[in-house]
Protein backbone atom coordinates (compact mmCIF):
# COMPACT_ATOMS: atom_id res chain seq x y z
CA UNK A 1 0.00 0.00 0.00
CA UNK A 2 1.45 3.12 -0.96
CA UNK A 3 0.03 6.37 0.58
CA UNK A 4 1.33 10.39 -1.06
CA UNK A 5 0.68 13.60 0.75
CA UNK A 6 1.27 16.19 -1.49
CA UNK A 7 2.57 19.68 -0.51
CA UNK A 8 3.52 22.99 -2.68
CA UNK A 9 4.20 26.55 -1.55
CA UNK A 10 2.55 27.93 0.84
CA UNK A 11 0.60 24.93 2.04
CA UNK A 12 -0.38 25.18 5.59
CA UNK A 13 1.50 23.10 7.85
CA UNK A 14 -0.50 21.66 10.04
CA UNK A 15 -2.80 20.40 7.50
CA UNK A 16 -0.43 17.60 6.23
CA UNK A 17 1.75 17.17 9.27
CA UNK A 18 -1.01 16.37 11.04
CA UNK A 19 -2.13 13.41 8.97
CA UNK A 20 1.11 12.67 8.17
CA UNK A 21 1.50 12.16 12.03
CA UNK A 22 -1.17 9.75 12.01
CA UNK A 23 -1.03 7.81 9.14
CA UNK A 24 3.05 6.82 9.75
CA UNK A 25 1.97 5.89 13.44
CA UNK A 26 -0.44 3.65 11.28
CA UNK A 27 2.67 2.09 9.10
CA UNK A 28 4.65 2.15 12.52
CA UNK A 29 2.27 0.35 14.83
CA UNK A 30 -0.88 -1.15 12.97
CA UNK A 31 -0.12 -2.24 9.29
CA UNK A 32 -0.45 1.08 7.68
CA UNK A 33 0.97 1.47 4.29
CA UNK A 34 4.62 0.09 3.31
CA UNK A 35 5.25 3.36 2.04
CA UNK A 36 4.44 6.60 2.77
CA UNK A 37 5.60 9.77 0.77
CA UNK A 38 5.68 13.27 0.48
CA UNK A 39 5.20 14.41 -3.11
CA UNK A 40 5.56 17.53 -4.76
CA UNK A 41 6.24 18.74 -8.26
CA UNK A 42 9.94 19.42 -7.74
CA UNK A 43 11.86 17.44 -5.37
CA UNK A 44 13.65 21.56 -4.07
CA UNK A 45 12.98 22.74 -1.05
CA UNK A 46 9.15 23.83 -0.47
CA UNK A 47 9.03 26.67 2.45
CA UNK A 48 5.21 26.39 3.45
CA UNK A 49 2.60 28.76 4.34
CA UNK A 50 4.21 29.54 7.90
CA UNK A 51 7.37 29.05 6.68
CA UNK A 52 8.02 25.29 7.26
CA UNK A 53 10.81 24.17 4.52
CA UNK A 54 10.37 20.67 3.43
CA UNK A 55 12.23 18.82 1.06
CA UNK A 56 9.96 16.23 -0.50
CA UNK A 57 10.50 13.04 -1.13
CA UNK A 58 9.17 12.31 -4.52
CA UNK A 59 8.27 14.79 -7.87
CA UNK A 60 5.02 14.09 -10.03
CA UNK A 61 7.69 12.40 -12.77
CA UNK A 62 9.22 10.08 -10.19
CA UNK A 63 5.89 9.07 -8.21
CA UNK A 64 4.82 5.74 -7.78
CA UNK A 65 0.97 4.96 -8.59
CA UNK A 66 -0.40 5.74 -5.28
CA UNK A 67 -3.30 3.85 -3.36
CA UNK A 68 -4.45 6.74 -1.34
CA UNK A 69 -3.77 10.61 -1.84
CA UNK A 70 -4.19 13.30 0.41
CA UNK A 71 -4.20 17.06 -0.46
CA UNK A 72 -3.67 19.58 1.96
CA UNK A 73 -4.20 23.44 1.79
CA UNK A 74 -3.35 26.70 2.59
CA UNK A 75 -2.53 29.56 1.03
CA UNK A 76 -0.38 27.83 -2.16
CA UNK A 77 -4.37 26.53 -3.88
CA UNK A 78 -5.12 29.82 -4.82
CA UNK A 79 -2.19 29.28 -7.27
CA UNK A 80 -2.44 25.57 -7.35
CA UNK A 81 -6.24 25.22 -8.50
CA UNK A 82 -4.84 26.97 -11.97
CA UNK A 83 -1.30 24.33 -11.80
CA UNK A 84 -1.91 22.58 -15.05
CA UNK A 85 1.28 20.02 -13.92
CA UNK A 86 -0.75 19.83 -10.23
CA UNK A 87 -3.80 19.68 -11.44
CA UNK A 88 -3.02 16.21 -13.81
CA UNK A 89 -1.09 14.53 -11.36
CA UNK A 90 -3.93 14.52 -8.91
CA UNK A 91 -6.02 13.71 -11.68
CA UNK A 92 -4.35 10.93 -13.03
CA UNK A 93 -3.40 9.40 -9.74
CA UNK A 94 -6.65 9.74 -8.66
CA UNK A 95 -7.60 7.39 -11.05
CA UNK A 96 -6.31 4.77 -9.65
CA UNK A 97 -6.15 5.51 -6.31
CA UNK A 98 -8.69 3.90 -3.85
CA UNK A 99 -9.42 6.86 -1.93
CA UNK A 100 -8.18 10.46 -2.17
CA UNK A 101 -8.40 13.27 0.67
CA UNK A 102 -8.54 16.61 1.54
CA UNK A 103 -8.04 18.74 4.10
CA UNK A 104 -9.33 22.69 4.51
CA UNK A 105 -8.36 24.26 1.04
CA UNK A 106 -7.17 21.37 -0.24
CA UNK A 107 -10.81 20.50 -1.02
CA UNK A 108 -10.74 23.39 -3.96
CA UNK A 109 -7.21 21.40 -5.32
CA UNK A 110 -10.01 18.59 -5.65
CA UNK A 111 -12.41 20.28 -7.15
CA UNK A 112 -9.85 21.69 -10.05
CA UNK A 113 -8.78 18.34 -10.49
CA UNK A 114 -13.15 17.47 -11.70
CA UNK A 115 -12.87 14.80 -8.25
CA UNK A 116 -15.79 17.25 -6.15
CA UNK A 117 -18.53 17.52 -9.04
CA UNK A 118 -21.83 16.21 -7.40
CA UNK A 119 -20.33 15.14 -3.88
CA UNK A 120 -20.64 16.38 -0.31
CA UNK A 121 -18.05 17.69 0.55
CA UNK A 122 -16.37 20.60 3.64
CA UNK A 123 -13.56 23.22 3.70
CA UNK A 124 -12.30 25.48 6.20
CA UNK A 125 -14.99 27.93 7.49
CA UNK A 126 -13.11 30.59 6.24
CA UNK A 127 -14.06 29.19 2.40
CA UNK A 128 -17.31 27.53 2.99
CA UNK A 129 -19.37 29.93 0.85
CA UNK A 130 -16.58 30.37 -1.40
CA UNK A 131 -16.93 26.76 -2.08
CA UNK A 132 -20.77 27.10 -2.28
CA UNK A 133 -20.37 29.19 -4.98
CA UNK A 134 -19.07 26.58 -6.97
CA UNK A 135 -22.21 25.40 -7.57
CA UNK A 136 -22.05 21.43 -7.81
CA UNK A 137 -21.02 20.72 -4.61
CA UNK A 138 -23.33 19.96 -2.12
CA UNK A 139 -21.27 21.63 1.04
CA UNK A 140 -21.64 20.41 4.96
CA UNK A 141 -20.29 21.76 8.00
CA UNK A 142 -18.84 18.67 9.65
CA UNK A 143 -15.60 17.97 10.84
CA UNK A 144 -15.32 15.72 7.88
CA UNK A 145 -17.50 14.38 5.17
CA UNK A 146 -16.68 11.19 3.12
CA UNK A 147 -18.43 10.74 -0.43
CA UNK A 148 -17.38 7.13 -1.07
CA UNK A 149 -13.90 7.49 -2.10
CA UNK A 150 -13.24 11.33 -1.31
CA UNK A 151 -12.59 12.48 1.85
CA UNK A 152 -12.77 16.10 2.89
CA UNK A 153 -11.98 17.81 6.13
CA UNK A 154 -12.43 21.08 7.67
CA UNK A 155 -9.88 23.78 8.05
CA UNK A 156 -6.25 23.12 9.38
CA UNK A 157 -6.55 20.69 12.35
CA UNK A 158 -9.51 18.84 11.16
CA UNK A 159 -7.00 16.87 8.78
CA UNK A 160 -5.71 14.65 11.96
CA UNK A 161 -9.62 13.84 12.93
CA UNK A 162 -10.23 12.82 9.30
CA UNK A 163 -7.08 10.78 9.37
CA UNK A 164 -8.03 8.64 11.81
CA UNK A 165 -11.73 8.07 10.96
CA UNK A 166 -9.92 6.78 7.63
CA UNK A 167 -7.69 4.76 9.30
CA UNK A 168 -10.56 2.66 11.13
CA UNK A 169 -12.46 2.19 8.27
CA UNK A 170 -9.06 0.97 6.23
CA UNK A 171 -7.85 -0.94 8.78
CA UNK A 172 -10.58 -1.12 11.87
CA UNK A 173 -11.18 0.93 14.81
CA UNK A 174 -8.52 -1.28 16.87
CA UNK A 175 -6.06 0.28 14.74
CA UNK A 176 -7.28 3.59 14.89
CA UNK A 177 -7.24 3.32 18.67
CA UNK A 178 -3.59 1.77 18.72
CA UNK A 179 -2.85 5.22 16.94
CA UNK A 180 -4.17 7.36 18.59
CA UNK A 181 -2.78 5.73 21.45
CA UNK A 182 1.15 6.23 20.17
CA UNK A 183 0.19 9.62 19.20
CA UNK A 184 -1.70 10.47 22.69
CA UNK A 185 -4.72 12.06 20.97
CA UNK A 186 -7.16 12.60 23.60
CA UNK A 187 -7.22 16.46 22.89
CA UNK A 188 -8.48 19.36 24.97
CA UNK A 189 -11.78 20.33 24.66
CA UNK A 190 -10.90 23.92 25.65
CA UNK A 191 -12.64 26.83 23.75
CA UNK A 192 -10.60 29.93 24.79
CA UNK A 193 -12.71 32.93 24.92
CA UNK A 194 -15.71 30.75 25.23
CA UNK A 195 -17.26 29.68 22.14
CA UNK A 196 -19.46 33.05 21.58
CA UNK A 197 -16.19 34.96 20.24
CA UNK A 198 -15.76 32.34 17.56
CA UNK A 199 -17.27 34.21 15.41
CA UNK A 200 -17.64 32.27 12.05
CA UNK A 201 -16.90 28.83 13.66
CA UNK A 202 -18.57 26.06 11.52
CA UNK A 203 -21.59 24.23 12.45
CA UNK A 204 -19.79 21.72 13.83
CA UNK A 205 -18.07 23.58 16.90
CA UNK A 206 -21.07 25.58 17.38
CA UNK A 207 -23.82 22.44 17.86
CA UNK A 208 -21.26 20.45 20.19
CA UNK B 1 9.77 38.69 20.24
CA UNK B 2 11.81 35.19 19.11
CA UNK B 3 10.40 31.99 19.30
CA UNK B 4 12.82 28.89 18.66
CA UNK B 5 11.71 25.02 17.67
CA UNK B 6 14.31 22.69 18.56
CA UNK B 7 14.63 19.80 16.01
CA UNK B 8 17.13 16.96 15.55
CA UNK B 9 17.23 14.03 13.64
CA UNK B 10 14.29 11.23 14.71
CA UNK B 11 12.38 14.39 16.31
CA UNK B 12 8.43 13.25 16.14
CA UNK B 13 7.19 14.83 13.61
CA UNK B 14 3.77 16.40 15.13
CA UNK B 15 5.51 17.13 18.46
CA UNK B 16 6.80 20.34 17.07
CA UNK B 17 4.30 20.46 14.19
CA UNK B 18 1.26 21.01 15.83
CA UNK B 19 3.06 24.00 18.37
CA UNK B 20 4.88 25.42 14.98
CA UNK B 21 0.66 25.82 13.45
CA UNK B 22 -0.28 27.23 16.99
CA UNK B 23 2.80 29.70 17.85
CA UNK B 24 2.96 30.98 13.85
CA UNK B 25 -0.98 31.45 14.04
CA UNK B 26 -0.42 33.56 16.66
CA UNK B 27 2.27 35.97 15.18
CA UNK B 28 0.05 35.55 11.83
CA UNK B 29 -3.52 36.64 13.29
CA UNK B 30 -2.83 37.63 17.14
CA UNK B 31 0.37 39.73 18.14
CA UNK B 32 2.61 36.45 18.80
CA UNK B 33 6.41 36.61 17.87
CA UNK B 34 7.77 38.63 14.89
CA UNK B 35 10.64 35.84 14.46
CA UNK B 36 9.56 32.07 14.99
CA UNK B 37 12.71 30.19 13.58
CA UNK B 38 13.40 26.20 13.77
CA UNK B 39 16.48 25.82 15.51
CA UNK B 40 19.09 22.67 15.12
CA UNK B 41 22.78 21.72 15.39
CA UNK B 42 23.24 22.40 11.69
CA UNK B 43 21.46 23.94 8.91
CA UNK B 44 21.48 20.37 6.62
CA UNK B 45 17.98 18.66 6.19
CA UNK B 46 17.01 16.40 9.72
CA UNK B 47 15.02 13.65 8.75
CA UNK B 48 12.69 13.38 11.36
CA UNK B 49 11.35 10.22 13.36
CA UNK B 50 8.69 9.06 10.23
CA UNK B 51 11.05 10.32 7.33
CA UNK B 52 9.58 14.42 7.28
CA UNK B 53 12.67 15.51 6.03
CA UNK B 54 13.09 19.41 7.21
CA UNK B 55 15.70 22.57 6.36
CA UNK B 56 16.48 24.13 9.77
CA UNK B 57 16.45 28.10 9.50
CA UNK B 58 19.12 28.25 11.67
CA UNK B 59 22.14 26.45 13.55
CA UNK B 60 23.04 26.85 16.98
CA UNK B 61 25.76 28.91 16.47
CA UNK B 62 23.76 31.49 14.11
CA UNK B 63 20.76 31.56 16.40
CA UNK B 64 19.66 34.56 18.21
CA UNK B 65 19.15 34.92 21.62
CA UNK B 66 15.55 33.46 21.95
CA UNK B 67 12.45 34.52 24.28
CA UNK B 68 10.84 31.33 24.25
CA UNK B 69 12.21 27.76 23.35
CA UNK B 70 10.19 24.51 22.41
CA UNK B 71 11.89 21.35 22.73
CA UNK B 72 10.20 18.34 21.12
CA UNK B 73 10.24 14.35 21.80
CA UNK B 74 10.60 11.53 19.67
CA UNK B 75 13.32 8.58 19.69
CA UNK B 76 16.42 10.84 18.68
CA UNK B 77 16.29 12.13 22.38
CA UNK B 78 17.94 8.95 23.63
CA UNK B 79 20.59 10.36 21.59
CA UNK B 80 20.19 14.21 22.06
CA UNK B 81 20.12 13.74 26.31
CA UNK B 82 24.30 12.41 25.33
CA UNK B 83 25.15 14.98 22.75
CA UNK B 84 26.81 18.07 24.72
CA UNK B 85 26.43 20.66 21.54
CA UNK B 86 22.81 20.38 22.00
CA UNK B 87 22.35 20.35 25.69
CA UNK B 88 24.78 23.28 25.77
CA UNK B 89 22.44 25.34 23.61
CA UNK B 90 19.50 24.07 25.42
CA UNK B 91 20.83 25.49 28.79
CA UNK B 92 22.73 28.90 27.44
CA UNK B 93 18.92 29.94 25.74
CA UNK B 94 17.09 29.28 28.66
CA UNK B 95 19.29 31.50 30.95
CA UNK B 96 17.83 34.22 29.10
CA UNK B 97 14.38 32.08 28.13
CA UNK B 98 11.20 33.19 29.66
CA UNK B 99 9.93 29.72 29.07
CA UNK B 100 11.38 26.86 28.11
CA UNK B 101 8.27 24.29 26.58
CA UNK B 102 8.86 20.51 26.10
CA UNK B 103 6.65 18.13 24.18
CA UNK B 104 6.28 14.14 24.63
CA UNK B 105 10.41 12.85 25.63
CA UNK B 106 11.64 16.22 25.08
CA UNK B 107 10.92 16.63 28.93
CA UNK B 108 14.13 14.26 29.14
CA UNK B 109 16.32 16.89 27.13
CA UNK B 110 14.83 19.86 29.30
CA UNK B 111 16.42 17.55 32.30
CA UNK B 112 19.55 16.59 31.10
CA UNK B 113 19.79 20.53 30.45
CA UNK B 114 19.57 20.86 33.85
CA UNK B 115 16.38 22.34 33.70
CA UNK B 116 13.75 19.75 35.57
CA UNK B 117 15.17 19.06 38.53
CA UNK B 118 12.45 19.50 41.23
CA UNK B 119 9.81 20.46 38.88
CA UNK B 120 6.51 18.98 38.29
CA UNK B 121 6.69 17.79 34.53
CA UNK B 122 5.28 15.00 32.23
CA UNK B 123 6.37 13.17 28.60
CA UNK B 124 4.68 10.75 26.71
CA UNK B 125 2.44 7.99 28.91
CA UNK B 126 5.04 4.97 27.55
CA UNK B 127 7.78 7.17 29.53
CA UNK B 128 6.21 8.12 32.82
CA UNK B 129 8.09 5.41 34.54
CA UNK B 130 11.32 6.37 33.23
CA UNK B 131 10.49 10.02 34.27
CA UNK B 132 9.36 8.97 37.61
CA UNK B 133 13.04 6.93 37.76
CA UNK B 134 15.32 10.10 37.35
CA UNK B 135 14.54 10.32 40.89
CA UNK B 136 14.32 14.47 40.77
CA UNK B 137 10.95 15.22 39.07
CA UNK B 138 7.57 15.36 40.22
CA UNK B 139 5.46 13.55 37.26
CA UNK B 140 1.68 14.27 36.53
CA UNK B 141 -0.20 12.72 34.01
CA UNK B 142 -1.85 15.51 32.66
CA UNK B 143 -2.22 16.79 28.95
CA UNK B 144 0.52 19.73 30.10
CA UNK B 145 2.12 20.99 32.64
CA UNK B 146 3.62 24.63 34.16
CA UNK B 147 5.90 24.73 36.80
CA UNK B 148 7.09 28.23 36.65
CA UNK B 149 8.76 29.29 33.04
CA UNK B 150 8.55 25.57 32.42
CA UNK B 151 6.35 23.93 30.67
CA UNK B 152 6.21 19.99 29.60
CA UNK B 153 3.18 18.80 27.16
CA UNK B 154 2.31 14.63 27.25
CA UNK B 155 2.99 12.93 23.72
CA UNK B 156 3.20 13.76 20.32
CA UNK B 157 -0.22 15.48 19.94
CA UNK B 158 -0.37 16.98 23.61
CA UNK B 159 1.93 19.86 21.97
CA UNK B 160 -0.76 21.34 20.51
CA UNK B 161 -2.84 22.04 23.54
CA UNK B 162 0.05 23.25 25.62
CA UNK B 163 0.78 25.79 23.40
CA UNK B 164 -2.58 27.00 22.73
CA UNK B 165 -2.55 27.40 26.69
CA UNK B 166 0.84 29.11 26.56
CA UNK B 167 -0.59 31.53 24.23
CA UNK B 168 -3.08 32.66 26.65
CA UNK B 169 -1.00 32.33 29.45
CA UNK B 170 1.34 35.47 27.17
CA UNK B 171 -1.04 37.10 25.00
CA UNK B 172 -4.57 36.24 26.83
CA UNK B 173 -7.65 34.59 26.25
CA UNK B 174 -8.66 36.36 23.04
CA UNK B 175 -6.08 35.72 21.32
CA UNK B 176 -5.61 31.79 22.09
CA UNK B 177 -9.30 32.01 20.19
CA UNK B 178 -8.43 33.74 17.86
CA UNK B 179 -5.94 30.74 17.04
CA UNK B 180 -8.05 28.75 17.60
CA UNK B 181 -10.27 29.37 15.27
CA UNK B 182 -7.80 30.57 12.02
CA UNK B 183 -6.35 26.99 12.97
CA UNK B 184 -10.01 25.51 13.31
CA UNK B 185 -8.96 23.97 16.37
CA UNK B 186 -12.23 22.20 17.89
CA UNK B 187 -11.17 18.41 17.74
CA UNK B 188 -13.25 15.25 17.83
CA UNK B 189 -13.20 13.41 21.15
CA UNK B 190 -13.86 10.00 19.54
CA UNK B 191 -12.16 7.44 21.77
CA UNK B 192 -11.51 4.25 18.48
CA UNK B 193 -12.51 0.81 20.34
CA UNK B 194 -13.21 2.49 23.83
CA UNK B 195 -11.01 3.80 26.38
CA UNK B 196 -10.73 0.44 27.93
CA UNK B 197 -9.07 -0.71 24.87
CA UNK B 198 -6.32 2.06 25.42
CA UNK B 199 -4.22 0.46 27.89
CA UNK B 200 -0.96 2.78 29.39
CA UNK B 201 -3.39 5.80 28.33
CA UNK B 202 -2.27 8.69 30.77
CA UNK B 203 -4.84 9.45 33.80
CA UNK B 204 -6.03 12.73 32.12
CA UNK B 205 -7.64 10.39 29.61
CA UNK B 206 -8.74 8.11 31.39
CA UNK B 207 -10.22 10.27 34.04
CA UNK B 208 -12.27 12.14 31.04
Amino acid sequence: MKFGVLIFAEAEELDFAGPWEMLTMWSAVADGPETCLIVAEHVDPVICAKGLSINPHVSFEDCPPLDYLLVPGGRGTRREVENPALLSFVAAQARRCKAVLSVCTGSFVLHAAGLLSGKRATTHWGSLDRLRALGDVEVVEDRFVRDGDIWCAGGVSAGTDMMLAFIASVSGDAAAGEVQLQSEYYPSTIIYGGIDSHVGAPGYARDD
